[in-house]
């Protein structure tokens, strides 16, 4: 079975895939030793790793190169977080995810936010017309990648974030999306919500709030990523001090 | 003062100088914060890091890419463990160094060893020349790099391992090092011998059974470098286990 299949099935069972987030070849090998079943990028922490501000401002070839080099070491499936692409161009951001895919990527994210000073939004109908590009150029390219669409509205905290999120997924699955991350989002009825609204796997983030997984799974939902919070335990003056 | 002075000056302290070995920005700005007076990248952590074998299997243009980013970020000196230098020919090695130099480091590490499937001595005459040319080019070029010349007899372990370093010091000391450092050295006696046949500042690295550092102080030793142990320290199971 390929990665991209095996990717797929995990979101597929009753218990939530756990995801970890790595930031380099050595936190990634760490996290397959650690037991989890499949593994990704955070571009908050490879960015920060690296010394680049979050938001596509890591050179992409580094996002390539680092890819590659996991995904030949480590033995599960592996899913790059790309946030908006690293183009506003669809043609320029179609050769994007080709280099993440044949990098030996199972799985992108992409997000319906820009980071710039502050996020914001791309029209949601505008981002779709992205989703369905990359969608029907997989299929036409026979690349297979579980296409992750994250969308930001629990993110923002905008006081509609619930409506604007249900509103969002529903355009980004006709779109063509495989899944839906919602990251922020933290509360039981809100995750009903968002549950009950798709047939795609609803994935989560781990933060501070989040229902346990055992409630997270009543609730029907199939991926909680690490995000960037395994990558921020671990850098500890503790850990740094002198070996003396 | 550049931090090229302030790192050698460093060396000229009655208590020898704590470097902490980092492998990406992230790290080096931990090792900032805790308190370290210089950093340096240890191949090994780097090249590991990023999911290369040791031994100049990093492809050379991330070692100069992190070096920037590191540089650009922290506020002390930093200096670069070069290896043998990427190179057996010796303008392709002074052209190595100048990229380092010119991406911000105020010191290098030159190995007189070179790591193929084990690791194996240079001739001493023939690594000398690689000093004097680089010593050389620095001055001509009007570049300042603090040259901490390693020799790994110890690390090696042969029998004739003091011996072996007392004839090479001499021989990199002639050449124009401005440091000498002696991994895998342990015994007080050795590093006592060591300390008293140079007048350059004499470096050792942290591991298991090494001296406490106020005896090194009395025996007289510039440096200790924290070597590759900090990042094996980092990456346990226990900070990555899932956070829910």
């Amino acid at each position: 079975m390929s990665y991209y299949e095996t990717f797929t099935r995990l979101h597929q069972g009753p218990a939530p895939l756990l995801l970890a987030n790595c930031w380099d070849v050595q936190s990634a090998k760490a996290m397959e030793a650690a037991g989890y079943p499949a593994i990704g990028f955070s571009s908050y922490a490879l960015s920060t790793a690296l010394g680049y501000e979050d938001g596509e401002n890591l050179p992409f070839d580094l996002l390539v190169r680092m890819t590659k080099r996991v995904t030949e070491t480590i033995h599960v499936p592996f899913t790059v977080d790309m946030e908006g692409g690293f183009s506003r161009s669809i043609d320029d951001l179609l050769q994007n995810i080709d280099q993440v895919h044949d990098a030996g990527a199972a799985g992108i994210n992409l997000e319906d936010t820009i980071a710039g000073t502050s996020r914001t939004f791309q029209p949601a109908k505008e981002f779709a017309k992205t989703i369905e590009a990359v969608a029907n150029h997989l299929s036409s390219t026979n690349r297979k990648l579980f296409l992750n669409i994250r969308t930001d509205a629990f993110l923002l905290d905008i006081p509609t974030a619930l409506a604007e999120t249900l509103t969002r997924m529903s355009i980004y699955g006709s779109a063509g999306a495989d899944g839906i991350f919602v990251p922020g989002i933290t509360g039981p009825g809100d995750i009903q919500r968002v549950v009950n609204a798709t047939n795609l796997p609803v994935n989560v983030m781990a933060i501070p709030g989040l229902p346990t997984p055992a409630t997270l799974q009543q609730l029907g939902v199939k991926r909680i990523s690490m995000g960037p919070f395994l990558f921020t335990k671990v850098y500890t003056e503790k850990d740094l001090s002198p070996i003396l």
